[in-house]
Formats: C-alpha cells, sequence, structure tokens
C-alpha cells in the first residue's frame, strides 16, 4: 500500500502551505502561527513552542511556533509575525515549508557559559551569529544574558563579544581620521545635545556619522526628534553621501544594519532589567565601531532617575568602557554630568526638536541648561579630536555656535537627508497651575515622562509636555507650572486622569534650604 | 477643557474592552494580542512583549502583550492564548481591563541570584510563587534557570527549591505509611514498566497514589498509555477515592495540581536543554512529596541515547537526589538500568499498553525484557518499604504477578478510574521487512520514537511501531524487522517516506562479536 507513495507526491500535495500576514508584532522575535489540524504539524509531530526551520522561495529563518486551535486561522495557512513576515520577503499565498529547525551551530558553546565556563573568541562568535541570524529565541537570549552578567564574562569575553557584534554587521570606514561620535548613557527627559553637538563639531570641520535609536521606553529618542524636522531612515548609501558632502548625519540606526545583535539583546534585556557592564558596554561601543568611528566622547549623567545611579558605578562603568574601546583601538572620553532634574522644556519629539532648534538659532528663550551641555559636550569633543586647544574647546565651541556656523551646518545636513521642515504643534494644549506659592521642592522625572507618553508621545510627534519651571523655582497661586500637548482629546483626558491621581512637581511652602 | 473628563466617564467609554478567544497554545505562557491603534495600548504606551495586567471580573493574570498591526483583530477586541483565556475563565465578550504589569515580587531575588548570589528559603519562595502564579514570562524563566545552572545552586538552595515547588501546589496527606511511589528518568521508548510495578505493589498491600505525565517530546507518556485503558483525567478527590478503595492509582499528573511551577520550568529548560542538576532533582523529588509519598524508587536508565549518559553522571545525580530527599524526610532509592535499546515491542500509547497488559496477563509471548525490569523495580521497592525481606523482593513480586494478583488489582483500579478497557488497533499497518540476512547490529532509538510520531503517536493513540527483532538477533530477507501502525493513509505515507531516507535499524552481514 506504499506503492504509489513517495515524498514526490507529498510535497506537492498533502503537505502545501501558504502565507498568510498576521501583522503580529513580537518586538523582532521571529514567530509563526500553525493549525493545530495542519498535516504538516501532526506529521513532523509539532508542538506549541516548537523551533521551526520556516523556508520561502531561497529564504529561510528559525521561527517559534505557536500553535492555533480555533479555525480563525486555516489549516494549510501559516501566519507570520511581522518580524519573519519581513524576514522572508513573504507574500500573501506564497508557498512555505517548515521543517524541525537544525541544532544549533552556537548550542554547546551557550550551554558552555552557563554552565559556568569562559569562552574564546570563536565560541562568542558563534553566539553573536546566531543571535544575530534570529536563531535565538527570546528564552535562548535571556539564558545567554543571565549567565554572563555579574561578572561572568571578564574583559577579554568583553571585547571579544564587542568585537563580534560589529562583525555580524555592516561596518563603515572611511578615508580619514580622525571620525568623531557622540554617546549619551541616557535616563534623563530633554537631555537632546547630540543635535547640537553634531552640528558644531561639523561646522568645525569634524566628520560625524551618527546614527541614533528610537525611544523604546521614554517618551522620546533622538531618531524621534529629528524625524520631526528631517528624514531619518536613509539606508547605508544615502547615509555616507550626506556624511560625504557635509561632513555629519543625524540618522536612525534602525534603518542601517550596524550592531544588528545589540538591537536583539536590548530587546530582552531591558524588561528584565538585565543589561550587566559587560553587555552595555558591547552595546555602545560595537555600535560606535561599526560606525567606523575613531574618537567617541560619552555623556554619563549621574543621578537618582537616571541609568547610573551613584559615582562609584559611573567610574566602574567608565574603566571598562575605556579598557574595552582601547583593546579595540578606539578613542574613548567619558564625562560624569548631573542627572537630577529634566533637560530643556520640552519632553517629546517635536517639543525637544523646538528647544534644540531654539538653541541652534540663538534665541534668545533658548534653554540654558540644553546649551551649556551641549557645548560641554561639544567642547571636549573638539578637543579630544585635535581642534581645539586644550582648555579652549568650550570657548571655540561656542564660538561656532553663536555665530551661526552650527545653525548653517545642521540646516544643511537636514537639507541633504531630505530636507528641514519645522517640528508639528498639538492641536490641544492644557496649561497646569500653581494652586499656592512656594517653590518647586521636587521633580519626579519618572512621572513626567508617563505623563508625557501618556499624552502621545512619542507615536503623536507633537504630543507630550512643556516644563516651565526648574528645581528651586519659586512659583504663584495661578502662575503654570507646565502644558500638555497632545492631538487628540482621549489622549489628553488620559494624561489628565494620571496626574489627578500622580502629582509630578512638589511645591513646597517652606524657604528654600 | 478637561472639565467633563474624569477617570469614570474613561473607564465608561473611551478604554472599553471585549475578549476574543483566539485559542493560541503558546505552551502555558499567558499571551494577549491587541491592535496597535487600541487607545488603550496607545493611552498607557504599551509595546509589542510589554508585560501587562490582565483583568477580567475577579481573576487578574500578568501577560505579555503582542501588538497586532492588522485588522484581523478589532481595535477594541483583546484577544487572548488559550493558557491566559482558561486562567481568566474568559466567554466571548467580556469585559476586560489592561493596565502596566505590577512590580514583580520576585524580581530582586531573581536579579540577585542572576548576579551571583546564593538566595535564602524566602528569596526562592518567592520566585517559585511568581513561576507559579504565571507572573513570569519564558524568559524570565530562562533567566533563572540559567543563573542556577552550573553549580550555582547550593545542597541547600536545591532543598529550598524543592520545598517551595510543593509549596505553591496542592499536597496529598494519607493517614498512613509508608507511601510508595515509582519515577523513571526516562529517555528509553517504551520502558512502560509503571503500570506493572504499581499493580504489584498494591497487590501486595502497599499504597501508592501514582501520578504520570503525557509525552511532550516521546511518542507516548504513561499517562497516554494508560489513557488506552482507562480514564486518567481525575481530578484530586476523585484520586484519593481510588487510592482509598484500591490502595493505589495511575492517573493524569497534569489534571491534578501537584507541583504546577515544575510543568512551567520543564516547559522553558527542554527546548533549551537547560535542566541542570538541581532543576531535575527539585522536579522529580516535588512532585513525590506533593504526592505524600515516603518511599521512592528511581529508574535511571544510562545509555548513550538515554537521557543520563555515563555511570559517573549517574552516580552524582543518584547522590543529590539521596542528599535533598532525606533533608525533606523522603526515603528515596535509585536503580541504574541498561538504557542501550527500547523496552519492550510496542512504541506508541496503545501499543505500549498490550505490552503491559500482556506482562500483566503472564501470555506467552510477552516482552521478557519488560517483565524483568519491571520485576527488579517492583521487588527493590517491596524490600525498600519492608514489604519483602532483604534479596527476596524480586521472587515476592513474581509470586504476586505470576499468581494473576497484579492483574487482579490493575483491573480493578482501572475499573475504580471509571472502567478498563481493550487498547485501540489501528486501520493500517505496514510491515517492514529485511532485504538481505544478516543480525540487527545498531538500533537508532531517536530515530525509531521520530517513525513512531510521523505514523500518529501519541496524538493518534493506536499508532505507532511494533519492534519484532533486537540486538543482536539474526535475520533472514523477507523476516519482518518491524510493523508501523497508522490510523491515516496520509499519516502511514509520512512515516514510509522518512524511512526511505533514514534507517532505523542496522543489519549487518558480519558475524557477531
Amino acid at each position: 500500500m506504499s506503492a504509489g507513495v513517495s515524498p514526490v507526491d507529498l510535497s506537492d500535495d498533502a503537505d502545501v502551505l501558504v502565507a498568510r500576514e498576521l501583522g503580529i508584532d513580537t518586538h523582532q522575535e521571529y514567530v509563526i502561527y500553525m493549525h493545530r489540524d495542519c498535516p504538516v504539524c501532526r506529521a513532523e509531530g509539532f508542538t506549541a513552542q516548537a523551533r521551526v526551520a520556516v523556508r520561502i522561495a531561497g529564504r529561510s529563518v528559525v521561527a517559534t511556533l505557536n500553535v492555533v486551535q480555533t479555525d480563525w486561522l486555516a489549516v494549510h495557512e501559516v501566519g507570520f509575525s511581522t518580524s519573519a513576515w519581513n524576514a522572508l520577503r513573504a507574500s500573501t499565498g506564497s508557498r512555505v515549508f517548515v521543517s524541525h529547525a537544525p541544532p544549533l551551530e552556537s548550542a554547546s558553546a551557550l550551554r558552555s557559559k552557563i554552565f559556568g565556563h569562559r569562552l574564546d573568541a570563536a565560541q562568542i562568535g558563534a553566539i553573536v551569529a546566531d543571535i544575530a541570524a534570529g536563531n535565538y529565541s527570546d528564552a535562548h537570549i535571556a539564558a545567554f544574558l543571565s549567565a554572563g552578567a555579574g561578572g561572568r564574562m571578564d574583559l577579554q569575553e568583553t571585547v571579544d563579544m564587542t568585537a563580534a557584534m560589529v562583525a555580524v554587521g555592516d561596518r563603515l570606514s572611511w578615508q580619514r581620521t580622525p571620525i568623531a561620535d557622540k554617546h549619551s548613557v541616557g535616563g534623563l527627559p530633554g537631555n537632546r545635545t547630540t543635535p547640537i553637538v553634531v552640528a558644531i563639531a561639523a561646522a568645525a570641520g569634524l566628520t560625524v556619522p551618527k546614527t541614533s535609536s528610537r525611544a523604546i521606553t521614554s517618551p522620546a529618542g533622538t531618531a524621534d526628534v529629528m524625524e520631526t524636522m528631517t528624514r531619518v531612515a536613509l539606508d547605508l548609501p544615502a547615509m555616507r553621501r550626506v556624511v560625504e558632502s557635509e561632513g555629519a548625519c543625524l540618522v536612525w540606526g534602525g534603518a542601517v544594519s550596524l550592531s544588528p545583535a545589540d538591537d536583539l539583546l536590548i530587546r530582552v534585556a531591558r524588561p528584565l532589567d538585565l543589561d550587566g557592564d559587560a553587555q552595555l558596554v558591547a552595546s555602545v561601543l560595537s555600535k560606535k565601531l561599526a560606525a567606523g568611528a575613531t574618537h567617541v566622547v560619552i555623556d554619563m549623567p549621574v543621578g537618582p532617575t537616571a541609568k547610573v545611579r551613584s559615582e562609584s558605578d559611573a567610574n566602574r562603568l567608565r574603566e571598562l568602557l575605556e579598557q574595552v574601546a582601547s583593546a579595540l583601538g578606539l578613542h574613548v572620553g567619558v564625562l560624569l554630568s548631573d542627572g537630577a532634574q529634566p533637560v530643556g522644556r520640552g519632553i517629546g519629539p517635536a517639543l525637544e526638536a523646538r528647544d534644540v532648534l531654539a538653541v541652534l538659532r540663538g534665541e534668545p528663550g533658548a534653554p540654558v541648561d540644553l546649551r551649556a551641555r551641549a557645548l560641554a559636550l561639544a567642547g571636549s569633543l573638539l578637543e579630544f579630536c585635535g581642534r581645539s586647544r586644550a582648555g579652549e574647546g568650550h570657548d571655540d565651541a561656542a564660538k561656532i555656535l553663536d555665530a551661526g556656523l552650527a545653525w548653517n551646518k545642521f540646516q544643511a545636513i537636514c537639507e541633504a537627508q531630505g530636507g528641514l521642515r519645522e517640528p508639528a504643534r498639538a492641536a490641544l494644549r492644557h496649561a497646569v497651575l500653581a494652586e499656592h506659592d512656594g517653590f518647586v521642592s521636587a521633580i519626579d522625572n519618572r512621572r513626567l515622562a508617563r505623563l508625557a507618553k501618556l499624552a502621545g508621545a512619542p507615536a503623536v510627534a507633537a504630543a507630550g509636555l512643556e516644563l516651565h519651571v526648574r528645581l528651586g523655582d519659586s512659583v504663584n497661586p495661578g502662575m503654570p507650572l507646565f502644558t500638555l500637548h497632545a492631538q487628540a482629546p482621549g489622549e489628553l483626558a488620559y494624561a489628565l486622569s494620571y496626574l489627578a491621581s500622580h502629582p509630578v512637581l512638589s511645591i513646597s511652602r517652606e524657604e528654600k534650604p
């Protein structure tokens, strides 16, 4: 009875599967959905959460299987998460082949690290390559991060991991040196110095191929802010053209494939609060090395609500950054800064962009703290790269800014990226007023950020809030403390109802200490 | 303009969400699906993979959010994985409330373990409680298992973890002692001694409240095998009634809530090959303690394709099992056995049940290896529990079996569980014949198991295969080597097409060594 039966008959018949886009955002993890009664599921013995190899035409990925037990998905359909759909360049009805996932190249190396052994460069390379190829589930990645946390990655392993993360992505090279870059360890709302620093450094003749990220948990990332003024989703050739013509760019890192493994690690590390120093250092430095940077200034705000909370943490992290960087031929300078309160006035993409423009244009009301931080960073970058004499960087940066050269350069960069436009203004505004007199004794950065997100940021670029006071300011009844900006009444209402039960500013009647 | 806006208006209006069953089997991890444009997603700033608290009426779970970007899910619908749907007892249209997940009780303990510190009983208890409550994502669980692997859980932590796993589930207590139990570390197809051992021990007057698992990666679990002969999905009261009347039961552990955290850990550990000794020991012993056992005999097959691969691994594991057990007042005896080839003839639920029945009924053709293994385990259990004198357990067990007392007891147990029936027979059979003479020089257990699953096992109870030869047997051309059993032509065809390219037996022409 097996006469008529052969693999050929089968593949032409019983197990023909077709692709269906489900648009499920699993945040990069590849997931496919198959019906419980799908003949291939049955025959291969696939169970929920099985790791399977999915092939369409020439492309293939390893995905996690979710089994569907009701009939919104047909027996011969394979549903795709957005990540898997894009990776396979699938289209509706594409023929899909699903089989058991091949054993992971790096399985033994991962297991070896989990069981406490140190890894050599080849083993770390295999793990990072599998992560970049999407062969690891979130659980695999979490197991790897956990195995390496708590000082279980030594200096050499951290160096090897950083190099491996660079190796699996594209890497830019420039026919000149120095190549300058800037990074902020983050955690401070409104700390949007990057566009100003890049404009000043480029105006001074430095080459700055800057890539930035979008917001992940904050109300705005530098890429979100820049996108309110120009195009940021440039591919590598376009990015290179901009840098060649203007000496700098301000683009979204997600559109170029520089250290792609980093995005996958961060996605799993953040919700687990699992980013050990080794991973943080590899993350920051791999992006800079991939962009071709030779000299990097790192802004490290230290404060109770910033990412780095104490001086001692800051010094430990600074030391590791410098050691790993020098092992990889990268010059790094770390600047500690005050992380006590938000920087500038705006919180949210368009509102932060307005602060940036005000500083670049030298408007009278431009936020002084944002200007001061940008000048300090730009100044040290100029000295670091040999464009300014020691001790003169800050003044040189100030001259460039005040002469309008940074503003001209910023406009040129935006034009090269697709044109400069004014940030949008929100349709709805609601001022929150002081109820009694006193002075601003505390600002809850976490709640301010939450409030800006409830108002719609960063998805709604014009949404967020505008802060009118700073720590220590005296206020009188009826004086505006901050203004909420929103596009939809529902979102403004959400922000206000949150505010009703979560005060974000403390107005104290006592005398200032 | 915020006049008319209050939290009350909102909850009655903008954010009304309704439940929709999607039947997506995520293998116990709680997952919900919301549309990108859902007002609550927007307002709360939920992003893909966010951990959210989901509430329906009085019940609440923490789930992972998947964001849907196409319109097969409506903006006000919340789709549910099967696990979350059942946990919340949701029904179509139920009103759903979704909010940010509360901080994990055990987050600091988990982080502490990840960063290399040892945990006390309270910290381990908090972690296990969060796991049992479904508050951990697969990534959290993987991070915890990884942090504890490689000897990073000491003896006391393993004891505390075992006790914590018992504490979060139901625990049976019996007004007598000893309470006997039996466990097999597994990895050997057809090693179905449990029903025979339990029947003999109960016939000898021992109390054996046995719970077993279904197949996860194998062609059959003991619960699948028993289900071909009687009802196995009994709740705790029903299980207790059976044990009170017959002295023993043979039920599915999944229907009773004994050590529920164990199932969640195993789900993540297995695909990652991450089960360290500590987790394996806690897994096995927590189930036995929860069942109220006082004396447990553990069968540990050792062989290249078994779970335990070497004598030294076996001895290390045996020692840890005994130390943790004695710390928790449990008497454990470990028997090492040969794990070189399958046990009995059948592979698949009904076919293995037939082997079990043949041994219990003393049929002439009953598989001698299955009988021998069952007698060895039953004999040591009788001695271990003081029912036999040292050295006489095996003979006592043989007498009970040969006198038909075990068969009578087995029938009584099945009647008490809902009635005894004969295992089904498959509609289709296909004998695979020897092509030339020689002797059986190798059996690929992994491929045999795969073949049985392709034929439909364990989902199709009657499916699988029947092995007619053993290592060293001489064969002649045309002699049947094994017979495939299947219910559907398609499944038989799958098995045959796999077989065409994957031989499972080696027939060697050389003389036997």
